[in-house]
């Protein structure tokens, strides 16, 4: 049963079924796929889904739920370095809505792919169960800065383009109910509710040549470094947590571990990179220069490891966070 | 409610939405969308969603479904003249499944996009309690060959790829139970779970320059009419009608109106163009050299009307077809 299965296993099983394109240029599982467009560019393409019931928690509107389907495939093209050039939306449209709901669909559609520079070009409507939301985000890039996942090396930092937790935190307020002071609240509740994409970081760290690998971090800051040390066969020591300040002051308030709201909540748009020591400073002052931080948290390693310098000792990351059919056991 | 919007009046909502990309080389609407890559070539792309309730009629395995799934997007690169490289594919999938299911639907996919010389490069997969496979389709075409919907003048000959109203026939037998020869059967009920895309046919076509517009038939032949017509803004008249024999002989066992079954059926792959008349020869023979066939089957017009050539006289072919949300009522 799927419920058994968790999304990794289903992920492995279709891949199993998959025959793999001559001369591909990016592996299976990387945040985006590419075609060589044979003359020193990429065509890159990402599709991913949005699905009403475990992607779009109460409060949000249907315009934020549109616009969320895009910056999800932005998020990804971004973490490549890749500027989206075109969206387009397929949707399974319950029977109940209502011509002002598709109006805000279609308006969160748009408004999601200009806030980047895209345009919708196309899409599908069908009847379905559930809202389904399913963009393809496509644009090009020049070969050479591509960045995959795969290519972190021992001795690379590892850093961040901003802090983590709030979406986690977010959550606990619209899905449990968890009380904060209304400007704490605010705060969280809009991370889940406007997600932001890390595309001028993404864009201009790609331009750097700095960044060996780049992945967002939809599946969590701790699912993220997983993925970055199976593609790139590196271990992480994470000497600095980069939690937010209104996720630390709400796990206090709670009795929440906040590195737990940190690592393993999901739902988050930062992107994760490592990038080459001796070219650090010229990625943080190229992001700095588009008006982003980017933030140290660690190194890479040559061990197969991941694990986090605690002021009480070393402890391990796991490799769980955020999965469909199976949360928090990947 | 959705219910009685109908799939053209949300696709006119959500147009409403949309902001125009400048130099865009294809109008909203089209069998897909195109990014042009300034050199002369243009990217392009389709994304369109199955959806098991409707898309899914009973007896269709997972491996048909996925296959169709991936059939439905390169059938409109098909009709573009544009040979698709590579398929994305976000899956939704309900619980019950196990991991056979979870296997038919990745051969599916992979199989359906080898047929055309296409791959799988990625995908996404979540939880729903439909059956959700959307499909994205990509490949590259010089922009010159690239043939739209609205390009149709009066005197063009209306031609089709193949006969129409097997699907229509196939469906009667599998949703209504209606009997059948055994021969007669299984091809009817072949054309619902095996469709097929003419590539081969769009392709070629494509390079003769004697096709002035192009679609393929997924919403059936009458519906596939309106569009060119709207598109191009000419008529038509139809002097014959391509009705599939097997659906001819079917119709007449059941007391049904087999006109009916090539015109409003749907669910079909068959492309359906127009073709400059002084161009005729060249496109016929461009298409027998790779083993397929174009059968005349009428005249543009520049009166706004689609008529049928009947022997008892002349009779509109009116603007439905299959329609999601509002079948038979477009």
């Amino acid at each position: 049963m799927v419920e058994g299965l968790g999304e990794r296993r289903i992920i492995e099983i279709l891949l199993d079924q998959l025959e793999v394109m001559p001369r591909v240029t990016v592996p299976f599982g990387d945040d985006a796929s590419a075609v060589d467009l044979d003359d020193g560019r990429l065509a890159v393409m990402k599709t991913d889904m949005l699905v009403g019931k475990t992607d779009v928690p109460p409060c949000m509107s249907l315009w934020q739920a549109a616009r969320k389907a895009v910056v999800m495939n932005v998020s990804d093209l971004a973490a490549k370095g890749v500027r989206p050039a075109a969206i387009l939306a397929s949707l399974g449209l319950p029977r109940g809505l209502t011509e002002g709901d598709i109006e805000q669909i279609g308006r969160g559609l748009n408004d999601g792919a200009r806030e980047y520079g895209a345009y919708v070009l196309g899409g599908d409507t069908n009847e379905a169960s559930d809202l389904v939301i399913s963009c393809a985000a496509f644009g090009t890039c020049e070969k050479q800065f591509f960045v995959k996942r795969g290519g972190a090396r021992p001795g690379d930092l590892v850093a961040v383009t901003g802090p983590f937790g709030k979406t986690a935190a977010g959550l606990k307020i619209l899905l449990e109910g968890l009380p904060a002071s209304s400007k704490v609240k605010e705060n969280l509740v809009n991370a889940v509710l406007m997600p932001q994409a890390r595309l001028q970081e993404g864009l201009i760290l790609a331009q750097t040549r700095a960044v060996t690998a780049s992945i967002d971090s939809s599946d969590g800051l701790a699912w993220s470094l997983h993925e970055i040390s199976r593609a790139s066969r590196v271990g992480f020591i994470i000497e600095k947590l980069p939690i937010a300040q209104e996720a630390e002051e709400f796990a206090e308030a709670h009795g929440l571990n906040p590195a737990e709201l940190a690592l393993y909540g999901g739902e988050e748009y930062e992107l994760v990179i490592t990038v080459k020591a001796e070219l650090w400073k010229r990625a943080e002052e190229a992001v700095k220069k588009i008006g982003g931080r980017i933030t140290k948290i660690g190194l890479a390693t040559g061990e197969p490891t991941i694990l986090f310098k605690e002021k009480r000792g070393i402890v391990p990351i796991e490799a769980r966070g955020w999965e469909h059919f199976k949360p928090h056991s990947k």
